[in-house]
């Protein structure tokens, strides 16, 4: 372990506690999450044909992880309350391989704020809570599902600066 | 499609609602689900070292994934409110092989109850905050941390019965 | 004022408290409520143009509505907390008189649950809530909406019995 | 429909989204909001009379209101959380006809910041919590009761400028 | 330390947990707790004063201690969410010796239930939660209010059976 | 009664708000509270052993009073919200008189932040929750404990400055 790595949750001596963003910059802060529910493809035939009668899942998951994204310090201990600036969702299934059962929705979530410190586990928040959604509204159909590679994609503002993650 | 699948979250015409559980069983609920945090070997080091130093993130995120069980209802829109009668989280790092700079921390969750619907979603749910916590205690050192392979693993109670994930 | 007349959530000198439910059986219990939310016409054609295009006001303030009848016993202060077994809403354009510029959009909510005491508390808030958001997401366009009569139309289970509404 | 109207919580696309707030001025904000709550004469005697006696209906749902107000981002999903910088309530009976056997309870919220975004529906979502409020302390005595008229009476502070109800 | 005690918070490894309740009996539970908040002589005689011109200090604190109740799960980490079917809180100044600058208002909150787990919580909750709000709308004009002697004074309900303070 | 006193919850007619801070200036706010949970020796032994062997109350704790004070201005009813720069809890067995079977273990919350208001309410509502917590987990074996003292031991900032407790 390099000796200059350091968590900032905790006090020399070791204890948990929120982070003191008094001297921090407020400084406009982005931040853009992914995640990827991977489903049965008759699943994503489902949602599609359900949308399509109205009834339509992404909707209700992309309200929930907008509704997620202003409860994150109430689920994150240590996490600061941030006022948000903005938040939006985008819910899209990949292109399919030829003959393949398993299908992809991927959910991308984009957070923007001015503030002392930025706005990573909002994001992530309300990808993971929209992806929890898709999951409790397909569960009857596809109790298999599951969420991978939840990360973020990038984020910028404050003293760390920009973090873009490397594509895969 | 088969045309015996249908959501249970929509009416006939196609409109979200919370599920009817009248008619329903009140029988004992069982649900397990998992995830996986991959992160940086690096970064497991210094949540070890952490720990023996008495700040411990695993505790931490224990802890947020338990009070996280019993706020799902809020999280996910057309879930019942379920009184929980037990709520267990274990987070194990696996274990490494030989020169991987790879570490994966498996969480486990057990939700039990006595009710008329199951517990799955509390348990994912669970499951997912508490891997969220784990990010947000370790993004200084580590901001390219994944979330992989949120997933059921068993639930049992109700009509539909027993389901057991396949392992893999 | 009837001498018999009397406010469950006092007590007898005055102090007001939750009222003590534990004598009371547990029943299945149903409430019915409506509101109606009034506006331009024009409202009405830019709400129902937007849905084409797939942004639907109604679906955003139909989960908003399932997701406060949840949360009603937060708001009102001496409400129990009362587990519910079913909750939907439906919200529909009343017909419209010719030439007539305001167009009225009717919320109704049923809610379903089996307890020691009802859910007609559950089902105005949820009536209100969806109305509330209806007018959120208009009032861009439209700032003279109003919220009216907003009623209990039905409730049965329980010691009162069935209430229904005078049709107006 | 005009074509300049165009809804704010929607992207291009259509999907629903929080607004984006970051280029807007931080001015301050006032919202002034109503509702009435229509109710048996007798009713209202009861609620006078109980407040002779220490538990006063009124000011149950004065403190119902304020605690609403900031909830607001909690309930309308696509809502700011707004710091408030003041929240009051008041809550009178309107003079009554002579002889009729109806009373209108007047409620009129006023809420105060200095924020990007305003605050008309925290004005209105008090008035409305206050409102069920006393449906609730209400109703084991006068079911009956209609809660009419919810509606922004005045606004000041950003781009939009200043919005006044057309008095009734 | 007797080798008997034990935490039913922990696991056998010292994990937290939420104690499993399946097993146990639903019997009526009751919990009685009570504190005091010590303050000057003249702020007792401020609030006393400020009721009688409607402005009830007492009033506003027995409601946050009611509300605050019902909130107990969300506060303490292992806590179950239980439903409540009973809470009242009294506060009541106590008799002062001749020539004291000290005043004591006394709050008690009684809790009732029926569950498979107890609801001292809940009680302990609810009176520092009137208590802290007493200090908030005092401190203004006494902020060295100190809140003491918290604590439970009774129990009923369960296998630990009967819980009653020895008084002092 | 000082005729200088005044509630600053009430406005003239005697009718709780949540005080206007638009006038106040922005400054850099500190508020420092303690409480002290009396318990059993046998009991203090109990948490260290328990802690030895992982399991830690008093980790569980700090946790809690961290997470209660983001939520302060839910549960006092006037309180603004104030988003907060820092929050830190220490708990502390206090050294014990020889052969004394009673232990005292000191909690102490030190909030900071930069608003209109002060803090001290999110100070005094983090050390109540956590000594709340404490309660709660060592219950089981020790339902005498008390919870005292719970007072404000210093606060700068705003027009009212510094004040600090009279030590004991």
């Amino acid at each position: 372990m390099s000796t200059e790595q350091h968590f900032t949750h905790f006090t020399e001596d070791g204890r948990p506690v929120m982070v003191n963003v008094t001297g921090k910059d407020t400084t406009k802060r982005t931040a853009i999450a992914e995640t990827t529910v991977k489903m049965k493809a008759t699943t994503r035939e489902s949602i599609v044909q359900q949308a399509i009668k109205k009834g339509d899942v992404l909707a209700v998951a992309q309200l929930a992880g907008i509704m997620a994204a202003k409860k994150t310090s109430e689920l994150i201990p240590l996490c600061h309350h941030v006022p948000l600036h903005h938040v939006s969702l985008t819910l899209t299934f990949q292109s399919q391989e030829e003959g393949s059962d398993i299908s992809r929705l991927h959910i991308e979530c984009h957070v923007e704020t001015s503030y002392q410190t930025g706005v990573e586990m909002e994001a992530l928040t309300a990808c993971s809570v929209a992806a929890l959604t898709v999951y409790d509204m397909c569960k009857a159909i596809d109790r298999g599902m599951e969420i991978t590679d939840t990360r973020l994609v990038y984020k910028a503002g404050g003293k760390s600066g920009v973090f873009q993650a490397i594509s895969t």
